[in-house]
This record gives C-alpha cells, structure tokens and sequence, in this order.
C-alpha cells in the first residue's frame, strides 16, 4: 500500500527510469556488452592441498582443544565467506591424474595441457600465460614460492619448457619474461658452473646471507650479472630483503628449496624470509606499482609433505600458508578493484582420517533422556579431537627427521635405535622396535627403470600395498613411517603421489568479477577467466 | 558527463529515491526483517560421496571416450550451474569422522550429534527432525533409499534410537512419525517373527511380489497392518507402486536392502521399482499437497561400493544417483518455492585415480615447436582416460562377483580358480593365479573383540597396510580385490571406512534461501539452515 501510494506522486516516465535503473543495478545481464575487468589478480597456490587437506586446516583450526586460532576463523575461511567456492577439476589433456608443472601450467595458460609440461598447450606450442599477459598490458608482476622460484608451480607462470626438470632454462626464461618481483629459493640455478665467474660483491653478498656458493648449471652464464644488467636488485636473505623498496628484484633466498614450516618455526633467528614475508614484501612493491599486478603466491611443501605422508608436517605447511593468505585477505578486502583466487593445483598423497578397530574407546554415560539405562558405545575408533593438538606438537618434519635419524645412525644411515629416538623425541606418538624394523626394511625395485630419475635404484624401501604409486625412491622410507603411525593418529594414506580430486576454487573480488565463475570448473577454464578479466 | 547532464533534470529528493531503491533492489541487507521461507525442500544425500566421487561422476561424463552422456552434462553439475557450491565439515560431536548415522541426524536436527546416533542430539535427547517439523506445519513428508528404509540415513529423519543397529525401533518410529511416503527396502523388519500373523492378503502380494516372507525381528507386532491402521497404502513391487496415487504410501520391496546398480540395470524385467522410479513417484505423490513437502532421497550404495573399494561399481552407483538427480533437477529448474540441496554424509574408501611407476607409457612425439627434436615423455603413468570407459564396462559389483566365485568355488568359499574366473569374466582388467591366491589369503584377527558385530572374528582376511581400517570381517577379501586391479586401474584406496574429507553442498531454489548458506560450514548448520527455511 505504501508503494502504491508514494508512486501516484511520480510521473510515469520517472516510474520507467527507476525500474531501468533498478535493473541494471541488479542484473549482470543489462551491463555493458564490454566485459568488466579488474586491476589486480593474487593468484594463491596451495600446492597439493586437496578438500581433505583444507578439511584438515579448518578441523585443526576450529576444534583442536588448543588451537592456535582460539575463536578466529582461518583466513581460507574468511576467504570464503568473502567470495564463492567451486569445484575444478585439474585433470590434464588426455589422461586423470595431474603433476604440479601441467596443473599450474593450465591456471597460468588458460588451456588445457600436457604432463609436465611449462606454460606448453597440449601441442606443445609456447602460450602467453596470465603474468605474461598482464606485463604486456603494463602491469608489474610476482611470483612468490617456499620451495625454489624455478620449481614447476612458479615456473609455469612465466617459462616455456617442454619439462619440469629444465630449471636452468627455466631460470633463463623467468628473467627473459621480466617479472618484477621473484621471491624463493634456486639460487643454484643462477650460479655459473664456474665459481671464477661470480663478482666479489656478489660472492660477499651470497656468503654474508650464509648461503652456499655451489651451481647446478651446466654453463657458465652468471644469470645473477644478467640480472643485474636487466636492473634487478638482488637479495639474498630477510635483511637484504628490508632494503628493496622498488621493483624488479630477485631475492633468492636458498640453494635449493627454503626451509619447510617446521624448520622455520624452529629457527628464531632465521635468516630467510618467511613465506608471508616475501609475500608482504612483494604486495608492498606492487601495490605501488599505478597500472595494476599480477601476483601468484605459492604454499608449495604442502604438497611435499603429502608424498611424505607427513600429516603433522602437512598440519604446519597448511598454518604457514594459512597465516599467507591472511596477509593477502587483510590487503584486498577493502578494495573493489582485485579479484584474489585460492586453489590447489592436486591433491597429494590421498589424506584423510579414518576410523578404525584400533583402541575403540570406552563405553561412557550420557545424559540425555534416550540414553537412560544405555551406554554410549559407538562400534569402532572415530579419532579424538585431541589427535589434532597431538599432530600439531610434531617438532620436525619426517625429512628432517630422517636426517636426524640417518646422523645418529651407521653408514649415514638410520639404525633402529636411531630412528626411534627420531621419532620418539619428535613426536606426541611413537614407534617399537619391530616398528623400526619394518620401516627401514629394502626389497628390489618392482618398477625398475634405467637412467629414470626417480625409478633407477636397484633396490627400494619395502611398501607392500599400493606399492605402483610409492615412487620416489628412498623417500619412501617416510611412507613407511607414515603407516606405522596411522593407527594412532587415525591418519590414512592412499598414496605416495596424486590424486585426481577436484579441488576447491574460492573467488573473492568484485561481483561483475566472480559471477563469471559457476559451475564445474576446470583449471584451463579458471585460467581462462583469469585473462579474460585482467585489464 | 552524460550522467552528470542527465541528473540536472532530476530534483534531489528523487534522486535519493532512486538511489534508496537501487540499495532496496540489490542489497539483502534490506529485506524485511522475518526470514524468507520455502516451500518445499529436497535433501539429495549421496552417501559416501565425498569430493573425490563427485570428480570421478563428472570426469566419466565429460573424458570418457566412450561417455554415455555425450555431450550432456551430469545433473550434479547442472545443479552446481543453477545453483552454488560449498564445502562442509560433517565430523561429529567430540570426534574426527562420522559415520552415516550421526551425519544424516546432523542434516536431519541441525544441532551437533554422537556418533552411531539416530535422531538425537549429541547430549542422547531426542530432537525435532526438519522432516517432522515439515509434518508438523502440515507438510508431506518423504524418504526414499536405495538401501532399506530402517537404515541410518533415512532412520535419522524420522526415529529417535541410540544407536543405528536398532532397525526393529527404527521401522516402529518411522511409523510413528508418519511420514507420508516411505520408499526402499527393508520388509524384514515389519514383518512379526511368527508368520502365522501375517495377514492372507499381505502374504499373497509380498509372495506376488517375489519377496521373501521373512523377519528380522524379534516380537510378535505385523507392523504392516500398524501401517494399514494408519491409512498406508502397501506396495512390495514396481506394479503395485504404479497403482499408488495417493499417500500415504509404504512401499518396500526388498527384504533387506534393494539391488545394486550393475544388479538393477543386469535385470530389465526387474520386479523392483529403480531409485530413478521412486523418486518419481515420490514427487508425483508429495507435490500434489498444496502446503508443500519435505523429501530425502538417498544414493544409499555409493557408500558400499567406497566400502568395498569397488571403483567399477561405485563408477555405477553414481550414475544411478545421477539420474535420480536430474529427475529433482527437471522438476524443480521452473519453480521459485522449492530448495534443492545436494550433499553426501561423509567421503568413504580414500577413493582417487593417482599416477605410478607401472606401465609408464612410451615416449611420443608432438607437433608444437617446443617439442622440435624432443620426444613427449612424462616420467610416470598418470592414467589413460580409457580407463574410465573399462571401469564402466564392469558387469557386477565386487559383492556378486563373490558370491559368483564362492557359488564355484569349494564348500561356498571361492577358489583361486573360480575367483579368476569371476572377475576375468566381469570387467576389463585381470588377475593372476598368484593374485587370487593373495586375495583369498587370510590370517589371524589382530583386532578381535569378543560379541562386537563386526570384529568378532578369529580369522580376517589378511590386509598389510593401513590393516586397523579395514574392519568389515569377510568383506574385506573384496578390499583386497582392489589392491590387486589398483595399478592396471590407476585407482588407489586409502580405507575400508570413512574419512573426515569435507564434502560438497550444492543449493539450488531462490535466491533469499541460497543466501543463508555461505563459507565453510558445518553438516549441522547445513540441517539449522533447512529448519530455518522451511515455512
């Protein structure tokens, strides 16, 4: 009654443009032909971290008795409740499962891929990924990983290789392709093969940061001199790091991969930059940067402690990318100008609690009235919260607890009394004897291949079931570890690789931005939008 | 400037108007302040469909070679399309994985539950389902199961017991609530342990039905007549459902659980009504009511096939809830009253396609000019997409084929030759005398619990790894199966039970409903939500 009334005082053409109007405000479809763009993409990978994984990081977070987080939601979560969810599906041209390279490849390209493969279609032909793309239209660019800047995930943004495994030519193209801001580890890739060739200051500057001078190229090209002649600044620690206010800068802060979340944790006063460091770091560089940017930012040994099998490992990668994505959340919320998107490129490792017919609690008493004169007495193990706390008390990752182990034991290698303190002394659970027997115990390699990188031992660590997909030679030791643990942490395995889930995408960012995203989605067709609405 | 120049014609009190109702239109911020209400709501519940099942549905459907849906998409994905898409954690009161039970109570009280738990909260009081809160409002109420109506997830909608193994109760409250439509297996448990008290006319058309007049239970009451009592028509095949035209109707035709899909679709001249028909009939029978219904329809046998690591039959499974799905689809898509929803309870059997070391196919070569000189060779296996078509080639379930081989084999137990011959004659992929040998392998129980329903046993099949999560006594022969095809089928497994991966929750129907649902949310909020919507 009241519209009716208040609109006899309105003329009827007024009545038509505020219906127009109406609509337009209201309906994506009335907008302009021109499809809206944003200015700014953060592009965050959680390398490996498939539905269970963030199922873990949300569990831990909001029921572990002690969590870290007490009443504050993650910032995937925020995240979330920003933006949308999707399901995608990562699957590559013409086969199921995905590797990291083919995966990020597909975000990066916006098609379909091949196993991997660096920013390839599925021909094979070289394709202008996104951080290509937005350099083109001017805008400055980033890539940030925990793991090595030429490793495949930040690789497939900006390098053109026909193979993961090429990181020397993939250190060659990160530069060709310019981007402004490239912050991990690899320093060995950009280290001549001769030494003689590195500049004093150079030199002073890798050893002041206490990293070691040692190459993996097999040229004598100096790509930090290249880099320098291209007017990068170069930084090879944290403190270094404080120093750069402008971009490009090439901040290279380990031989090989940083640190993993434990190790960090463990180290007050580390020397390397933390992964939500770099991550403000190059926000801050970028952000000032007037034409827009494109930044991917990488939780890559999420993925790593999933071929471990390492669920207390995969636990403190999941924080430390959590507490990234914060940072990421906390710069884009009031903006209306930056489309952030979270995915996975995979699943690893086929995570999950499960419950069981070992240690099947007590019957306890209730007090609800259905229960009267009946105990609560559930027929099997469903795992207590408690495991969470207990998983998060792991003080080192299975790696560098086999390093200890192997120390400590004969030959370089673990004895069973050296794994068990291992373990035993990093851990709230723990392993027997007969444990640790097993766990070391070798056979010969099923799946034996000459000159494969990771298939060419004779001799393997003795997985008995599922032994096809337990491929990364004496790595599998931690598989092993893992199994032996599982009944105590309700923590099952499926696999030392991949699985073909799908993984969750969650958008966040303008409306006009995240309506184009619906459905099942693949990553080419993510990728895809991604191109399509960067200006 | 045209904005500019056309505002001067409009005085400002208008323009606040305007702009008043621009905010009105968009924002739901502005609605009146009582909750929208729906109508109508349908609960579509895949049991055991966790994120890795929904990616196998859609992967079959789009990349199989020879996909039966062409280019169709899946209704799940319709569904996604039309609607959108969360995640949700279905973990129970005080524990990390939940079994069908606690999850469907969950959806069913929208409060926290225990686990094994039907209908009660976690404290053991019983509460209000949504489907009789529905009854109570005057709605029709339905529940329709391709396994038994007595099972935990239909029960949680409509009983109230303290634990799920009480189906005798269970068939008692389900009567006692009333609900309207009740469709799926189960007879045993409403037939009286004396047969003398089953009426002649019952009789004569469960035996013209070619179900066994057999009891579960342990009193003398013929809940049929109960039923009869109370007005309910009775139908124990596809014939007698067909001449059904009002509710309420209790239609059970399976003495224990119905057919599996590869049995159904194996049966043209099927006596049972499919899932497919009785969801039908459900909607034909529950939206002639003007003030609306509640539905659950449960894919019930995909949680079996993740128990018994059956990919071929679990491939089967969801295509048989597929097309169950499109039905709700097809009905709902024109309607604004209605809210569809779409989850699972819980993930079941780890199930994922992963990438090994056997069979790593040869190099080949590619046309794209990355490749010049360079063969295409990725380092592992990661899964042809024909599998997916061999996979759906599978003629029966891992349990027919089982009870095939033991029917051959010696004293009811299958023989490694009679198990051979079972499986070379079901499916595309193979197994060896040596194979067979271990899948018949048994060993000492390591789990025994004197009286428990399932660990009572001396001797289990002998599972190696992950051995605490394989708990169903004989079945897990068939657990041992999939082990063996695992790497021929690049399929993995990680548990004989559940795990605590978040699963999907798909919403469709009005906009001011799918609003409610947002961020990563809990299987109980998912239930608050229903409560909340329903008018």
């Amino acid at each position: 009654m009241t519209k009716r009334r208040s609109s006899r005082y309105l003329p009827m053409k007024l009545i038509l443009l505020i219906t127009s109007l109406l609509l337009l405000g209201c309906s994506p479809a009335h907008e302009p032909a021109a499809p809206a763009k944003v200015k700014n993409i953060i592009l965050l990978i959680g390398d490996g971290m498939g539905p269970a994984q963030f199922g873990l990081l949300e569990t831990y977070a909001r029921r572990a008795p002690n969590s870290i987080y007490g009443e504050r939601p993650t910032a995937v979560s925020q995240l979330m409740q920003q933006g949308k969810t999707l399901l995608s599906d990562t699957g590559p041209h013409n086969a199921l499962v995905v590797d990291s390279a083919c995966s990020a490849t597909q975000l990066a390209i916006g098609e379909a891929s091949g196993s991997e493969m660096i920013g390839l279609n599925a021909r094979g032909d070289r394709v202008e990924t996104v951080l290509q793309q937005a350099k083109r239209l001017g805008k400055a660019t980033g890539l940030v990983s925990d793991t090595r800047i030429t490793h495949a995930t930040p690789a497939s943004f900006a390098a053109h290789q026909t193979h993961r495994r090429f990181e020397n030519a993939i250190a060659t193209d990160l530069l060709h392709s310019g981007v402004d801001v490239m912050l991990s580890g690899g320093l060995r890739y950009f280290l001549p093969d001769n030494p003689a060739l590195i500049s004093p200051q150079q030199q002073k500057n890798i050893v002041a940061a206490g990293l070691p001078v040692q190459s993996k190229r097999t040229d004598s090209r100096n790509l930090l001199t290249v880099a320098q002649q291209q007017g990068y600044q170069l930084a090879f620690n944290r403190e270094q790091l404080q120093t750069v206010d402008t971009f490009p800068v090439l901040g290279l802060f380990a031989s090989s991969a940083l640190p993993d979340a434990l190790l960090e944790n463990s180290q007050p006063q580390r020397t390397q930059p933390s992964l939500t460091e770099m991550t403000e770091a190059a926000l801050n560089l970028l952000s000032q940067h007037e034409q827009g940017f494109f930044l991917m930012v990488e939780g890559g040994q999420i993925d790593w402690a999933g071929h471990n099998n390492d669920a207390g490992g995969l636990l403190h990668e999941l924080l430390r990318f959590d507490e990234t994505i914060q940072v990421v959340v906390n710069w884009a919320e009031k903006r209306n100008d930056t489309l952030v998107i979270l995915t996975a490129d995979h699943e690893t490792g086929g995570f999950g609690f499960s419950y069981s017919a070992a240690d099947i609690p007590a019957p306890t008493t209730l007090p609800g009235v259905a229960f009267a004169g009946q105990e609560f007495a559930p027929n099997f193990n469903f795992g207590e919260l408690s495991l969470l706390d207990r998983l998060y008390n792991q003080q080192q990752s299975f790696y560098t607890l086999w390093a200890e182990a192997s120390r400590n034991g004969e030959h370089g290698k673990p004895t069973p009394a050296s794994l068990i303190n291992a373990v035993n002394n990093s851990m709230d659970f723990r392993i027997t004897e007969e444990q640790a027997q097993r766990i070391l115990r070798r056979s010969p390699n099923r799946f034996y291949r000459a000159g494969h990188s990771d298939l060419s031992a004779q001799e393997f660590p003795h997985i008995h079931d599922f032994s096809a997909f337990y491929v990364y030679g004496d790595d599998v030791h931690l598989n092993l570890l893992a199994r032996e643990l599982a009944a105590q942490q309700n923590v099952v395995w499926s696999t030392g690789t991949h699985t073909a889930s799908p993984v969750p995408v969650i958008v966040a960012g303008p409306d006009y931005a995240l309506e184009q995203f619906s459905g099942f989605m693949t990553h080419a067709q993510v990728g895809a939008l991604m191109k399509q609405l960067l200006h």
